[in-house]
């Protein structure tokens, strides 16, 4: 799983761009990890929001595709709790229940300097099973 | 306030990389369009969630930026309800309601091939004055 | 169907105690409203925050219905614009997009005294035709 | 806290009809408990969705409370996960961030029958400081 998704967030232009890697994904559960480059920043170096919010769509449809396969994203929304100011943002999905036709799944956005780690965003997503 | 606008998507690396233009900014209104170059997209085409996801939040921010100047995302929920295929992304922001602190704004995504145009996207967000 | 959705209100205790009252069903469109008895408001008169939600998801879930038939509501979002006073609320609903298994939907709400109508909350959902 | 909650609830008209209990409000975390009685089920015995929704939003509501005093519901999204049948309700609120103008809350609402529990839904919130 974790081989079959570092292959895709390098096959296409802008997955590679934003360059999330994921480190876990079984479950229902998923981990992954951003870099903030100076190209994926704001001024100031706070991460674009649009960063903050692509890390929480993978973390939420990686979640759902470990227990459902392939799935497409339906709505998610996304609250904006601090600065996503640091080195690198972390996020965590967590699948909360799962029905035939699709996942509930919540995701926390998190920015760490060093050690350091402060909650920067959540999200409630619901992801669909593809083709059913 | 379009021409700070066309500055502010140039100033920095991941906002030029995504190139939103803003076309309309007034009266709690904004448009924007988006050319889908290969960069932008996934495989087969369609438009990379997360550039939906920006062109939706980037509509609502320069609404509601068009009534209360400095402002920040505070939230969004957004739904997909077609696949976001095209040669460009338009979208149109409009404020419902705007209070001492905050306003609230919807933003309509379409994706056009040539003269025609589809309904992608639908936001609500709830944008923030900065400062207050 | 708004005689069936007239029968479905004042089945059961607590939707005849909320007594909302269809209008209009038709090709992916609803039109609700419900007056504004003291029992339904809070101090000072204003609406219960779960009458406007309720008001907003019946009219997601009706408009819904008009075009897929049996229908639960999967989740919404709500937000509230102004506060909801007056002699009774107004509720619309439109659907956006609709697929095989769900439809998206927006519904705002209006607080009406008289002639006067303002908006005082605005909702997107996503509702999922049952049994598929 | 908790008696001025108790004695908020049972002071107007709809939430005496709804009769929520707090259990407790402390700290930026609430809980919360509602019987299912037939006056708040639907067909078949499942709790009424504005009844779900409500148990949410006052969870978000007094967990918000409980750090920053006087406040209102400015939005929130639910996801149902599940159908919301037994013996009562239990909601739990978790204030996730706090600014100096609202807070964003997660609240879980479990269905209970017996010392059985299941998540039947899950909702984020932005709750706004009054008069601020």
């Amino acid at each position: 799983m974790l081989a079959r998704l570092k292959r895709s967030v390098t096959a296409s232009g802008f997955s590679a761009f934003l360059a999330m890697e994921p480190l876990r994904c079984w479950s229902g559960e998923s981990e992954l990890v951003v870099e903030l480059t100076p190209q994926l920043t704001q001024h100031h170096g706070f991460a674009h929001g649009a960063v903050v919010g692509a890390a929480a769509d993978n973390a939420c449809a990686w979640a759902a595709a470990s227990v459902a396969g392939d799935v497409l994203t339906s709505s998610y929304t996304i609250h904006l709790v601090a600065s996503a100011k640091g080195e690198r943002l972390r996020a965590k999905g967590f699948v909360l229940g799962s029905g035939r036709r699709q996942a509930t799944v919540r995701a926390d956005v998190f920015a760490e300097t060093g050690s350091e780690s402060r909650l920067v965003a959540t999200a409630l997503a619901s992801i669909s099973k593809a083709g059913r």
